[in-house]
């Protein structure tokens, strides 16, 4: 039995206090993984951007809105886990500045100027311990494969789980399960629920077992 | 009885096949409105951006994504209707440029041109017929009345209802409704099903009883 970390769910970056920049994730994926997990015994901690859905109730959930909070929370609630699944889409951008208030609208074109949020999968595995493991997730429209391995790589992941923007909000989703070798451990298509089986039972077998 | 279109939820503007503009709103207060219409005997058709609850099964409900596809909707639609409660929170700028595929992080900051989405209101109530009414919805964090009626007139609403960004999201909501000569007709605070109630009252009272 292990005590896993997962994170959920979109974040968003607030322009004002009315718009925001996100992505289309559900948590529909983390919600079936902490399933999947807490079927097979494993404690888990659920780390969740805003969604509309809901998680197991053995879960204890955080609720976060931004990637900044994510990752604060991310780092309080590692220490005490043997492993992290980064299955949350943060939102990857933030405005450099924010407005206190809902900016009028001038007719003028309005230019933003982003700058990239902390990466919570790289940032906690490269403090973790030893004995914790990290499972990342990559979501790419083009060179799949290739991107999916150097992320695993550079986020210091010890599998990284490839899927597509059709998963998005989605019920059924189709992932690859690559170690940061680069070696493929299963390709596999199926409802969100049966994938997450999939994943974990790959996380059992490679990540769990021997320790 | 009125044929009424009732825009209602965000839309959504991409900058890539993974990330979005939008806002907060959940839709509830369109449904809430739908629902008081249908229970007044009208007959509603609802255009929705991305939500995830469900409108009274009695309205047409038309789903779109961005503020361009709304208006479409919207204007294919409006001709066969009495009048329009534009209940949505359109996302009001878009990316000038949109990348087709997933843009990779480059640790730059990443400068981005927005330009004003067309005015879903204003474009509607532009072009009516005189038979035709427009109830308009205003969310403004500062100035909260002034810039409220300087909507109305600006997008030549017969009604406009003014809210708080606390309702985005929320059960409960707290209303002001403005005729467009600036006399405020009712204060209310309530959930959003009294809410919508209420509106329903005003417009019956000001916009339909005499037709």
């Amino acid at each position: 039995m292990a005590r896993i970390l997962i994170t959920s769910g979109p974040t968003r970056q607030y322009l004002d206090p009315v718009r925001y920049l996100t992505n289309a994730s559900s948590g529909k994926m983390g919600a079936a993984l902490s399933r999947a997990a807490a079927e097979r015994g494993h404690d888990v901690i659920v780390i969740s951007g805003p969604v509309a859905i809901d998680y197991p109730e053995a879960s204890d959930v955080v609720q976060v809105v931004s990637t900044e909070e994510m990752l604060a929370a991310a780092e309080t609630r590692f220490p005490d886990c043997d492993g992290l699944i980064g299955a949350a889409a943060p939102c990857d951008y933030r405005p450099v500045r924010v407005s206190k208030e809902k900016m009028a609208k001038t007719g003028e074109p309005l230019k933003l100027e982003l700058i990239e949020t902390p990466d919570i999968v790289a940032s906690l595995a490269g403090k973790r311990r030893p004995d914790q493991w990290v499972v990342g997730f990559a979501l790419e429209t083009n060179d799949h494969r290739f991107r999916a391995i150097t992320k695993a790589e550079r986020k210091q992941c010890d599998l990284m789980v490839l899927n597509r923007p059709e998963a998005m909000n989605a019920d059924a989703n189709q992932v690859e399960i690559l170690r940061r070798d680069g070696r493929l451990l299963s390709q596999f298509s199926g409802s969100k629920a049966d994938c997450a089986q999939e994943i974990l039972h790959w996380i059992d077998l490679e990540l769990i077992a021997g320790t």
